[in-house]
């Protein structure tokens, strides 16, 4: 099966994933400065998201250029994934309208935990269909960022219930360690 | 005419959906956990619409890549899918606003009926352009679960009057049915 | 310039307006069949909208596949094209919400003059950029459907203040005119 | 790699864009012209909005037709373009509502002339990409319009607390500067 489609239509998702979390920046009705500051954790909880999705949408758009051809299962991984990530939207709204508090916070981090184990198994069922020789298996190779994410994310889970900031700041971490795009796969890339 | 354009319009649309549907998880102004279980409802019948939503692009998906060209006659099938389609948002919402009472479970059923009508109007529509001999015609066959699911909708239509939990269920057990991959089809793909 | 891009954007545009309409069927609170009576008109306007985006994308697939390429007047065209279309949930939700009340079923009818005008204008910028002689020219032709469209149009605009349900059937009249596609460009297709 | 898929998002969160803005349009619950006046700055928001984004999204088109491919730090340029670009809905609704009061007014120019910074910044991570004897080098040349636009920005930001419909002016000043398509890439394109 060829994976142009499944391409076009996990590229439309993410762009409205990413886009309708901007509605959640509900538009106050007075002109003043005064009236801006409570949008600001909503401000940040977008950005922290808009790069999280920018994330996805980078390294997804990695892992699909190394591939040749998808089946049945890749395409339900891959809706698997596109499922958690369109749960962001709804955690980063609760996360920024509470300031950061304990349940939100944890809550996004859960999300972002099986957004995590969800990559992990497109991955590996991509794996699995392109042989353990393939260039896209040596381009995973170890996958030691995707293992660091998703201890990261355990640590916050919890955490959250001490100081949410911790957690936040871990999250801050794992996209900060992330942001470097996968040049593994891009090195590995015949053309 | 060639199908890359109906693909595209399509992709975007099942995209569009797939993910405005989240937007109906209104988010909570308490940050406690207890204000996250009202939502219950509404989150379990989003993760049921959007695995249908799945379904149908995903069989889409294996429908048109069986098929070599389209005419105008295929556009409006296809939209007419689309319009069905387009009302699963709001039969979900519905549905999960009002704990699965027994009229909006009752309308989600008729909408999944009409979609699946429209779905074997599309599927009748290329095959007739396409001839009884194609690729298409082979791989879809007597297709039994397509006729199954629509006698599975028509029980469920009334049951909701009865007890709104067993119409759900039959909407679980189409779910079910289909979310094995349409193989007649891969199966008998020339490439 | 390639034709592809314009062709991707539009699409997307054209889904997202087709779909975002449906957000005007705001969900009842009520699990009841009488909850959800008042929602007729708005359902009637969005299944008469649904068809006028339907027709646009599928005349538009019809021009697009009849021209070699584009150039930057062409993309304005399109673009002011798209403006006028997308004005067309906002004027779909107010006709619906007023019961098919005088002015806006009167300013609906403005819409979609302008958005007449503003293909014209494409197929114009199309044309003169192909040649009198091309395969676009000669297919589009007279274009007798679009000039009775404008027509009815400017009828229908001051008749709704007489009585808007006539005005309203002159609108469902040109979106039965326009449902059989347009054999004319499908017909002179080289392919 | 391909320039595909970084072309198929931005089509798509260009498209999202452009579309959501509309929804700010609320419906009046009144049917009279009334009802619809105090509409009339939220729609002129629009209008200049939509007129932006569409400038955006033909540079951006001009723009990668003149590229052959892109890495990893022209998809987080491209997606610091898209972030900025999605807060025009925001700014647009804010200055809108509030009757192009001088603090949304003065956010819009700063939103502008961030959006404006990243495409400055797009345009030349893809230069030192493409070496500075490429047609692109070539193409965008000095960037006299991009450095004006940048210019008028600066201004406009503080204006707005004086007068904010000199502003205003300004916007609609730069729009009507890029409204002429980038004929630079235009012309100098091998094909």
């Amino acid at each position: 099966m060829r994976k142009g489609r499944m391409e076009a239509f996990s590229d439309g998702v993410f762009a409205i994933i990413i886009t309708i979390m901007v509605l959640e920046l509900s538009i106050p009705h007075e002109a003043s400065l005064s009236a801006l500051l409570p949008l600001a954790p909503v401000f940040v909880s977008y950005v922290l998201s808009f790069v999280f999705i920018s994330i996805y949408w980078n390294n997804h758009h990695h892992l699909i250029q190394a591939i040749d051809h998808v089946d049945g299962r890749t395409l339900w991984a891959n809706l698997h994934l596109l499922f958690w990530i369109s749960l962001i939207p709804f955690v980063t709204g609760w996360m920024g309208e509470n300031q950061f508090a304990a349940w939100p916070v944890s809550l996004y981090g859960v999300v972002l935990f099986f957004a995590a184990v969800a990559y992990f198994i497109l991955t590996r069922t991509l794996i699995s269909l392109h042989g353990r020789d393939s260039v896209l298996a040596t381009a995973v190779g170890r996958d030691l960022k995707g293992i660091v994410s998703v201890v990261i994310y355990l640590l916050a889970i919890p955490i959250a219930f001490v100081n949410s900031w911790i957690s936040f700041s871990l999250y801050v971490l794992v996209a900060i360690i992330w942001l470097i795009p996968d040049r593994r796969i891009e090195k590995n890339l015949p053309q």
